[in-house]
């Protein structure tokens, strides 16, 4: 059933999993050609079977054309990093051409246009594979609520899939496709990741248009990306972000950082640590706990407790009437079509009047305020992504109450304004994974990327299914913020440190100058500093200093202040790479005490009070 | 009547208005004391008689105590700016030991503690003289919905005095107290600054604590500022600003700047100025208008469509249900004993479901968003304050229809997170107040005092009831953001300059250096760039710069990406002022082809393209 191959090329035999690392590889090397991937995505959709995966696919042959145009078009390029790469869509985000049903055949309608995410995607060089089950409405975090079917975790077909991006997940993990859309408003786009050994990335709301999604919680909703790695679902994501001057909740923020040491997370007290007599998923836990401490991290106990009322407010609140909002017209007309636990949720709206939901909003203010008060002391948290994963029967059993058990780890954080990375942590003795999530305020999600792919890759419990499958070595975290050398008062323990720390400044590390630098004792300022003046071609023992990472506008509030004759310029480190620091305009050390062979203000400091000059 | 006067002193006549600037000119001066202005302020109350300006009043002899212990305690200092300062506040903010009603004598409750803006006011040395009327719950922008009475316009006793925050404001304007305590929700603070020739301070939501103020709508209310002149009302506000870590709407911003000259206001097109037949106003607008261009603003046509339909939503939409949240156990005992249009309103909230406030929650994104749009191209709008104003007897016969027109220009302001400051505006024919409102995005609290102060002194229109007082020149502005000096690739019309534009930037002014700085170009830069190196003692032309004021935030990116040699020191100008601005490590300019003689980047470019060197 094979086309001719295009290329003309032998086709190695792609991988279990098509992550993008390994896809890319092929095709850089000529290993694989996109038609050559097709056939093979098209031959495991169809070993697939009934997997309830997929609600509606690209022709067969369209997905073919689509690939050879692609080869014709030339090979992958710096325009199209996403060149070759198959992709599914969860089914409530429009794909020109594809019905969007959202689970719910009488909801069914067919749009002209690409939702603006998917566009994105596809002028990136992806190949869209079709529309993926769901939870009806992306309302519920198990799978079994879609007339489609219930997917399956790929490693034992007893166990849901997790959703309500039930198909995106299970297509990933099966190696249908490299990455697939999914939405997440309680948890969607990670539960499900988590019961398929995924990454699930939950971005800052607004980040990614959700202009073309059908809604569930329209002040909530959040497109994810489910992938094999952080890296992939990480380039996705940036790939499809971006403001979309037709969707009013887009909105930009400046991303946020991470100390690259030293970092807080939370971890549940062991009283806050449910995971319903679980007790792989409970050492699980402990275990990446353990894992992120030994990268650089501290853990912290928190109060999980606001965090926790958070959560519940999300279906035992107002918050079911936000899902009813949009969807009024179709519950009158349509109650007696959709799934009944679906029904149930979105007709239990009705029991709240205007007032309660001000009520609702008021109250969550009120954790807000309370859970800023965690995030003072935190970086980020660690949580399990869902405490513990059922079987299908069990769940159709209890279908509102072990659904609302799977979200206590998840429900709080689009209320609270949180991104979230949501990555593999192993697997019990069943053989079922675990997954933990790392969560912290919005526009945290380049740092917590970072950090996610690092925490992935101590757990090395392979790719979706493929177990053995080695977790890619992470690229060196790329540390927003901006980082700052500093040689004389601002050091750690000197007059003007506070300026640094009173601005959310963490430091780094300690390190010297490359040693064509030369150091001065200013004459006439107070506190005493120094002046380091370049001088290249001088060999000098290089100038201690300390690197400290500051917010973006903390760092400019911070240069404006100040005083001539010193400024912020470019340092070289005795590494050879560069840093913002402090220099100081040549004129004011003419005649001032050179004091480069101390090596450092602190040195000359602690000699100087000994042996005064 | 009067007490022996502490010190000793004869008082001087007290002006009409207690302006702070007046005031404590005669207390520095020995002209008055805490005492004797106590003793004045309570005659002006008794002369007041019964004018419905007042809910509860401190005790006369605490008062006078209090005067007396102020006097005792030393003269103002730092520690209290506000030291002898005579202050009224709205009687839905507690006061420690005065009731607290809302203008509900069913409502009543005596609090223990003040309110933190009370608080904050008292420890600055400010007397508290007593509880001012409202419109009852702060529900109307009138005045008459009170059963303490209406208070009225002091320029004419058939007006309503505009509301809710009434007594604050008569008690202002006729010269009772210094300033006033008032909230805001949907114009409470300004339409009452209108009708009494005051100033109305609409504090970013957040920015001052609104624990210990009865909620109106929880979301939406602020503690707003009513004196004669702006200086006054910002002192007031930047003393009684500031986080509250009990009070979960509490919230920091980093104050937004404006450009010094330039700035785009907004004002409304001929077919959006609604003044329901009031020709004075129409024309005072006008000239309001054409007032704030000669003070460097370009006037700018804006779709007021936005601001329209989210100022419908406040009483037309589920935001009714925000009033009746907080209240609802009382309005279910105590309806019969509710003013009848306040009752009337509130329980119109009945009529919303929980789907139709997140309907009404997803419409106000939209509209913000639409909003957004019209701010990428203004920095302020200027509105009228109020389309008109009123008699009682209109008032009374259509209370509803009346008071929703008092509103058109104010109701949005919150909903639409801005600040505002309202300032009068001049007279109309028959000698009534009419005001000006100037809106800008949140946390531009700073910047608009300063401009609403140099509209305000352009308005010669006295202080409050005193119509012939000048009022004050204003301070110089004090602009927020950073100003950014730079000499070469990134002046206006040069390769590097988007990368000012880009983050908001705006030129501010084209100047020199001070001669003593010398001018090179760099070898092997692309673009082309110049190095700036200061000589002390050398007497050059001086070098052409131009001044950017930049975000804070943008400043600090822009500072990190600086390559060397270049940084960022301070420059002096020629005026002998200083700027963050581009200096030059010296070592790269080291056989640099010296272009001092040019006087400036631009000068040399235009040159060099002629006759290349």
């Amino acid at each position: 059933m094979s086309e001719p191959d295009a290329a003309g090329t032998a086709m190695r035999a792609l991988p279990a999993m098509l992550d993008m690392a390994s896809l890319q590889r092929l095709y850089r090397e000529g290993g694989a050609t996109p038609p050559q991937v097709v056939e093979e995505v098209l031959r495991r959709i169809d070993a697939g079977g009934d997997d309830a995966v997929w609600i509606s696919r690209v022709a067969a042959d369209s997905l073919r054309a689509a690939a050879r145009e692609l080869m014709a078009s030339g090979g992958p390029d710096a325009q199209r990093p996403l060149w070759g790469v198959p992709f599914a869509v969860k089914d409530n985000i429009d794909c020109a051409g594809l019905d969007t049903t959202a689970a719910c055949p009488a909801f069914r309608y067919t749009p002209a246009l690409d939702a603006p995410v998917v566009a994105r995607l596809r002028a990136a060089g992806a190949l869209l594979v079709g529309k993926t089950n769901l939870d009806q409405f992306a309302t519920g975090l198990n799978g079994t609520r879609s007339p489609y079917g219930a997917p399956r975790s790929v490693f034992d077909s007893r166990y849901i899939s997790g959703g309500s991006s039930s198909g995106s997940a299970v297509a990933v993990a099966a190696g249908q496709v490299s990455f697939a859309l999914g939405t997440d408003t309680a948890g969607s786009g990670r539960v499900p990741a988590a019961f398929n050994n995924l990454v699930g990335v939950k971005p800052s709301r607004g980040l990614l248009p959700v202009r073309g999604m059908v809604p569930a919680c329209r002040s909530l909703d959040c497109v994810s990306v489910l992938a094999a790695t952080v890296a992939d679902a990480d380039r996705v994501r940036r790939i499809a972000e971006g403001p979309d001057g037709q969707d009013p909740y887009s909105r930009r923020g400046t991303q946020r950082f991470l100390p690259a040491n030293g970092f807080r997370f939370g971890v549940l007290a062991p009283a806050d640590r449910e995971f319903f007599g679980d007790a792989a998923a409970a050492r699980l836990y402990e275990q990446a706990a353990v894992r992120l401490q030994a990268l650089g991290g501290t853990a912290v106990e928190f109060d999980f407790a606001p965090f926790r009322e958070t959560a519940a407010l999300l279906y035992n609140g107002p918050w079911v009437a936000e899902r009813l909002e949009p969807l009024r017209e179709f519950v009158r007309d349509h109650a007696g079509e959709m799934d009944p636990a679906v029904r149930s949720i979105i007709e239990g709206a009705a029991r709240f009047d205007a007032a309660d939901a001000f009520g609702g909003l008021h109250r969550l203010q009120v954790l807000r305020a309370r859970v800023a008060r965690e995030w003072s002391r935190l970086d980020l948290l660690l949580l399990p992504t869902a405490p513990t994963q059922y079987t299908v029967e069990q769940m159709l059993r209890q279908p509102l109450l072990l659904n609302s058990r799977l979200g206590i780890y998840t429900n709080f954080v689009n209320l609270l304004d949180c991104c979230a990375v949501a990555v593999p942590a192993g697997f019990g003795e069943g053989g079922l994974p675990f997954g933990v999530t790392l969560v912290a305020p919005a526009f945290t999600d380049d740092a917590l990327a970072g950090l996610a792919a690092r925490l992935h890759h101590t757990a090395a419990c392979g790719l979706g299914i493929d177990r053995g499958a080695p977790v890619p070595e992470p690229e060196a975290a790329a540390l927003s913020g901006t980082v700052l050398a500093v040689v004389g008062a601002h050091l750690s323990g000197m007059p003007l440190n506070h300026e640094l720390t009173a601005c959310g400044g963490r430091l780094l590390r300690t390190c010297r100058t490359a040693p064509d630098y030369r150091f001065y004792v200013l004459p006439d300022t107070v506190p005493p500093k120094p002046g380091l003046v370049r001088d290249p071609g001088y060999r000098g023992p290089g100038i201690e200093l300390e690197l400290w990472a500051l917010p973006a506008d903390a760092f400019g509030a911070f240069v404006a202040r100040i005083p001539a004759p010193l400024g912020i310029g470019k340092l070289r480190l005795e590494d050879g790479s560069e840093a913002s620091g402090f220099l100081c305009e040549k004129y004011a050390v003419a005649g001032a005490e050179e004091i480069t062979h101390w090596g450092g203000w602190r040195s000359f400091i602690a000699r100087s009070d000994r042996k005064p000059s």
